[in-house]
C-alpha cells in the first residue's frame, strides 16, 4: 500500500475546492468547502454521540439514508447548532449544491463547524457557491482541506494507492479537529473519498468497525462535540469486482481505510489545541481488547498527565493513577510502563511500582515531540492505541476567549 | 445550627498539633499533622475508588474495621502510594502513634499525600514525632489544617454549633485538596470530628449517604486521586441519647454533617489548582435525580467550559454541549440555561437555544470570583448542584512540572 498525493481528490472522479466566503471575518481563511464525486456514490458516516447534535447532521443522516451521495459541502466558523433555524439552514446549503450542480439536493452530505449557538446566515454562502463550484479542480483537496480548519494550525490530509482484482485504487482523506475532541462513535469532521466499487452496506460496515479502533480512540480535551462526523463516499470508478460480503478484497479494504483513519487520528491529536507534544498510549497485555483500550484513553485523557508531558516530567506515577481509575479490571502490581520517543526508551515502573531511572535521560526522551507511553498490564492478550496531546497554555488560552 | 471557631478542636475532647518534620523541603511549610480524641471515638470512612490505592488506606481500612478509633496521623509531600513497602511505613506511622501516647496502634486512621511513587522515609516522622504530640492543643486545629495542605494555597477548616437531646454538640472539619480532584466516593482528605453520641453503623450510614451529595459532587481535573479519603470520628462527649437509629436526632446529624461536608466542597473546589473562581452547577427538572447529577458533574468537569469562565466568556454553548454528552436522559430542546453572580444573573438560553443577551452584562457577571450555573432541564423535579473551578494558566503551570 503506497502512500500518495492528493487526498480527497486522489481517488478517480473526485475534484474538491475551498473559499472564503466571509463566513469567518479573517479574509484570508478559507471556510467553505465543496467535493463533488463525477459518479454517484456509495456514501457511510459515523456520527456524534452528544444529544446535543448540529442540524446539519439530522439533513445528512436524511439524506444518505439511500446509501448513497454525490458531494460533501462544509463550512466553517458557526457550528449551525443550538440555532432555532438551523436544519432550513442545513438544507438550505444543500439546495445551492443542485442549484449549481447536476446533484439533487437529496444526494449532499452538509457538515459545519464553529461556534455553537449563533445564528448561521446562508447569505455568505449563496454569494460565494458560485465561485467554489467554478473552483473545483481535481488538485483541490488542500483548499477544502484548509476551509474547514477551525483552531487548527496544520490542515490534514492523506491518501494511499492499493490493488484489488487486478484494479489499481485509491482512498484518501481530509479531516479538522483541534478542540472539543472526544469523539464517540465519530469525530469532529473527516471526509474520505475512494474508487472502490463497494455496497453501502459493506462501507458502513468497514466504517463502523474501523473508527472504533482510530476516531474513538483520540482525545483532546475531553469534550465530545455536537457536531462530529466522519463520512466516506466510494463512486466504484476503479472499477474494481464489487465488494458486497467479507471476503479478501474487504480486508483488503479495511486496511486502506484504517491507514487513512490512523493518520488523520494522529494529525488531530499532534494538532489538538494548544498542543506542542502527540502522546500515544500503547497498552498490551490487558485481559481483552475492551479493558486495553479502557486504560489506554484513560491515560491520554487526565490533564494531569498531560500537563506533566507539557513540562517533560516523567510523572509516572499519574500514568498509574489514571490507568486505576480507567474502569479497566487489571491487577495493578503487574503493571510496567516504558516512556518512549526517538531520543530513546526509559522503564519507569515494573510490578506497579517505580524503578531507579535517570532522569536526565527520560527529561532527553520527554523533550521530543511524539511521546509513547507503553503500558504492559501483564493479564492477558488484550491490546490497544490511542492518540491525545499534552495539555499547555496555549490550550487555555485558546479556551479562555473563542468567540471574541 | 451556629457556625464557630476551632475547625477539628471545636468538638469536646479533640486535640490537634501540625509540625514540620522534613518530608517536604520548605522548612516554613508544616507536613506532619495529628488528631486525637480523648475519648475513644465511633470511626467511619470512605475511600478512593480508583484501583490504584495508597498503602495507608489499607490500613486504615483494617484498623477502623471494629468502628472504633481515636486518631488520625497524616503526612503530605508524599502519597505513600505505589512504593513496595508502602504498607510497613503506613503501619510505622500508627506505631508512632503508640509509642508516643495511650492510643493503640490499631486505634489509628492514617493518611498521606503528595507525590505517587516515591519511597516514604519513616525517619523524619520518628524525630518530629515528640515535638508533634508536645504540640497538641484545643487550638491546634490551624496547625493541623496547614500541615495536610499540599499545592493547596487555602487551608480548609469549619464547624458548627447544634444542639440533640438537650445537649450542645459540636461538629466541625478540615479538609486538602487542589488538583488530582474528581472524587468517586471520598476525596482527598477530609478529616471530621465530632462530640455526639452516635454507634459507628449510623455514622457510616450518615457519611455514606453525605459524600454522594457533597464530594462526590465536585472536580477539578477530572483526575480521582489514589488516596481520597474522608474520615469521621464521633466520641459522644456531648452526651447526647445515642444515636441508633434513623430518628429525629439522626437527621439533625446529618444537617450538621452536610453543613460541615458542603462547606468543605466549595472550599476545595474554589481552591483548585490554578483556580480564580468557584464554579457552582445547580441543575433543577432533571427527571430524577440520578440525571440532575450527570448533568450538573458534567458541565463543572468540560475543560472547554472550565476555559472559557477563566476568560469570563459567556460560551454558552458548551454548556450545552456538556448537558449533551453527560448521559443523562434530558430533551434539549427544553433547556434554560442562566448565568449568575454577585454581579447579576443573566438567561443566555432557552428552549435549547440562544436568547439575544447583553454581552456586558454577562462579562460583569463573570467577572466575579463565584459563579453560578442555573440549568433549567423542564423534564421533572431532579435536583442536584455540584461543584467545580476554572481552567488556568496557572494549573498548567503547577503540574507542568510538580516533582521537582
Amino acid at each position: 500500500m503506497k502512500q500518495i498525493q492528493g487526498g480527497v481528490c486522489a481517488a478517480k472522479g473526485f475534484k474538491a475546492a475551498g473559499v472564503h466566503a466571509g463566513i469567518r471575518k479573517n479574509k484570508t481563511k478559507k471556510d467553505f468547502a465543496l467535493i463533488i464525486s463525477e459518479k454517484r456514490a456509495a456514501a457511510a458516516s459515523t456520527y456524534t454521540q452528544n444529544l446535543v447534535k448540529g442540524a446539519p447532521i439530522y439533513v445528512t443522516k436524511e439524506n444518505i439514508k439511500d446509501g448513497y451521495a454525490s458531494a460533501i459541502i462544509c463550512n466553517s466558523g458557526n457550528a449551525n447548532t443550538c440555532n432555532a433555524n438551523g436544519i432550513e439552514i442545513a438544507e438550505g446549503m444543500c439546495s445551492l449544491v443542485e442549484k449549481h450542480t447536476d446533484i439533487s439536493k437529496n444526494d449532499v452530505i452538509v457538515a459545519s463547524t464553529g461556534v455553537i449557538g449563533q445564528p448561521l446566515d446562508l447569505t455568505p454562502m449563496e454569494n460565494a457557491m458560485e465561485a467554489l463550484v467554478d473552483s473545483l479542480s481535481q488538485n483541490g483537496s488542500e483548499d477544502a482541506a484548509n476551509a474547514i480548519m477551525t483552531t487548527d494550525l496544520r490542515k490534514k490530509e492523506i491518501a494511499f494507492e492499493f490493488e484489488l482484482g487486478g484494479k489499481v485504487c485509491h482512498i484518501g482523506g481530509i479531516a479538522k479537529g483541534s478542540g472539543m475532541i472526544h469523539p464517540n462513535m465519530a469525530t469532529m469532521l473527516v471526509f474520505v473519498t475512494t474508487d472502490v466499487n463497494i455496497t453501502p452496506q459493506m462501507l458502513q460496515k468497514a466504517l463502523s468497525a474501523d473508527i472504533l479502533d482510530s476516531f474513538n480512540m483520540i482525545s483532546v480535551d475531553g469534550d465530545t462535540s455536537t457536531n462530529d462526523m466522519v463520512s466516506v463516499l466510494a463512486n466504484g470508478m476503479a472499477e474494481n469486482p464489487v465488494i458486497d460480503s467479507e471476503n479478501a478484497d474487504y480486508a483488503v479494504f479495511c486496511e486502506a481505510l484504517s491507514n487513512v483513519t490512523t493518520c488523520l487520528c494522529r494529525s488531530i491529536a499532534k494538532d489538538g489545541e494548544g498542543a506542542s507534544k502527540l502522546l500515544e498510549s500503547r497498552v498490551s497485555g490487558a485481559k481483552d481488547i475492551k479493558n486495553a483500550k479502557l486504560v489506554a484513553k484513560s491515560v491520554v485523557c487526565s490533564s494531569l498527565f498531560k500537563a506533566a508531558m507539557f513540562g517533560s516530567d516523567a510523572n509516572w506515577g499519574r500514568i498509574l493513577c489514571a490507568i486505576g481509575y480507567s474502569g479497566a479490571d487489571c491487577d495493578v502490581s503487574k503493571v510496567a510502563v516504558s516512556l518512549q520517543s526517538s531520543a530513546g526508551d526509559i522503564l519507569v515502573c515494573k510490578n506497579g511500582s517505580g524503578v531507579d531511572f535517570d532522569e536526565e535521560i527520560a527529561k532527553k526522551v520527554l523533550l521530543e515531540d511524539e511521546i509513547i507511553i507503553n503500558i504492559s498490564l501483564g493479564d492477558g492478550e488484550g491490546c490497544a492505541v490511542a492518540w491525545g496531546c499534552d495539555l499547555t497554555y496555549d490550550y487555555v488560552k485558546i479556551n479562555g476567549d473563542y468567540r471574541t
